[in-house]
């Protein structure tokens, strides 16, 4: 059931640039293989621009993209959205100044979940990109990326994430076991510049771990 | 001997610059080293567009895919198919909806064939993007990807991969050890997701190899 | 407080080309991610131009690039320079015939940089490309980064280097703990062929690392 | 001292572009850091057109092409040719029908030297990619690449690469320890096969140690 579009369409149009500009450069760098991954960009307090499931994330275009309400039902069009955009609309309810989310899915991503996922997290320390990470000013603070369980039953996945967030800890983004990278910002570049620092400061965990053992 | 073509021209020259297209990507990403690799595509019950043997993969023209009939012989041409035709119709004979299959020869792909050939396959599990694979549904769900040993000598090469379907074992791609790998799909797009998906996932395989051991 | 410009305009302008274009290239190489890096040349015994605070270092155009003093302040400007600006002023006092230095991030520049800390440096030996740092003429040389640990304040990690400085051994670059690189030359071009040489042996000696253990 | 140009300068042109088109593209992969490797092919039985030393290669012009005579000497000009010219007159003098000699400095080939250099040689076995190197039928074949120790003199280097060559081994390529690879081949494209080839087996044989250890 399709709601009547109230959002206003030329931010839609401009949201819908951002996020293929964005997904086309991810997609080149290799983290969107194979169709996965999925992006969005807040409209206003009830709307998101979000991917259409199943697209290259390499060659999106307007038709590419559509828009949701917070509880995920589409809006103004039949398409069917992302199976994660559950994932998505938390992330906008929980943080009312997010304004884009990106999902990637890239190798370094997929393979620090599975190692890091017993412990539950990654936790990063001592490495100047770091600041790249809003609110945080120094090498020295400490940067748990959690790691949730992986399912395919999306209310569980939403319900530990709530859990999280709930004992007051600070959340910049999450990995989910043996699939991919969330990530977010108040503006489509604090969130790709999110995105960027924890893909490589992952690598470089991985690295280390190598090198060390 | 060539018998006189009867297939349909103007989708050959659509398969020849879809083979085109893709190969040009892949040999972007490093996946046919030195004139490596073939690709073909379905044009009829009894004909397929097929790589012409030792072409560069990056620069294929029209004139670099040439027609075979389903018992590798070539179809208004003297041109000489790859030597691993035999591999190609034994995919397209066996699955009645394949219309494409693509062999490739990643690093990873290689690393991976001798690495996992003596077990004789690579078991994929926990893997978000075994989903790619078209029937997987879940990462719960266990992919596995035999390795055949190589051999220059085409009809033993096909007698195992006949003798692995006799059993009623899923088949979705395989590696040939020291080799490279061969995927396929119900289309050029699906067999380039399962390919991409395959690559990631062998990559995926070996760094958590490397992190664990 | 901006002192009056002072500085040749037609010289700002061709070394904000040089380096907007070197930028660019390091980008997409992976070296700079996430607004990381700054770069600089000398315009005059009085003034450097580097690149201003948070820019994306793929994209630098003129208005990225601002003139500092030697002793880090702004002239003519009232952009603020990185905040790294002391590390490069430092190299033009110290070095009177440098004329670009460059600090990239790089994957292997932080983990080396992690790995080697506790040695305090990276000793290089048995490399033909060691060849590539001026004053080098054989393989047989033995070239010596050092790792000088990581603070957010600048004058703790000037007083490091000019005691390293101080003790009149060579110093042609060196890492920052957890940071990245710091290369210099007497153009831009030595500076780019340092640097890249020392990117290019920096991960040979991760490598080895890798495989000899 | 030059004597005079008695070699077909549209020739020349030819071999000039071939040079930089095939330079320029290694040098996007990363195989020819810091002004590393050089380049030649064959005019006539006299002459061989050159990289002068120090270029960018991923940059030539016709300008940074010359000639040198079968003894080294630059033919016509007063460039200086590269310090390695030496290791490419003894091919062409001891391979009458090659007709390009290509050095490139990788990562890969740089880390495989040093590690293979103690036992003098890599051996390549079961590898379908062998295939790729002229003469070479089978995975089952062997196939040595000796890798020579360093040095700046070049008549030692020419000597044990003569030596090597007089006990009548085949010699398809070969490593200088700490340096690069020398291959070569009948025609710029059957050359850049082999150095395409070479690459991709010495990165593999890297995995798979570090996969086996």
């Amino acid at each position: 059931m399709s709601a009547s579009p109230t959002y206003d369409s030329a931010q839609l149009a401009a949201c819908a640039t951002a996020i293929a500009d964005a997904a086309r450069e991810f997609a080149a760098l290799g983290w969107t293989p194979a169709t996965s991954s999925n992006f969005s960009m807040r409209l206003d307090d009830a709307h998101v621009a979000i991917t259409v499931s199943g697209r290259d994330k390499g060659r999106l275009g307007a038709d590419d993209i559509m828009v949701v309400d917070m509880q995920d039902r589409p809006v103004g069009t039949d398409l069917r959205p992302s199976a994660e955009t559950a994932l998505h609309t938390q992330i906008y309810r929980r943080f009312p100044d997010t304004r884009a989310v990106l999902h990637t899915h890239s190798r370094t991503q997929s393979v620090a979940s599975r190692l890091f996922g017993k412990e539950g997290r990654v936790r990063l320390q001592g490495w100047e990109l770091q600041k790249a990470i809003s609110g945080h000013t120094s090498h020295e603070s400490t940067l748990d990326i959690p790691v949730f369980p992986n399912t395919q039953h999306m209310p569980e996945l939403t319900a530990r994430i709530d859990a999280w967030l709930d004992t007051g800890r600070p959340l910049h983004a999450y990995l989910i076991d043996g699939h991919g990278l969330y990530a977010w910002g108040r503006s489509m570049d604090e969130a790709r510049r999110h995105l960027e620092a924890l893909e490589f400061l992952l690598g470089c965990e991985l690295d280390l771990r190598r090198l060390s053992s």
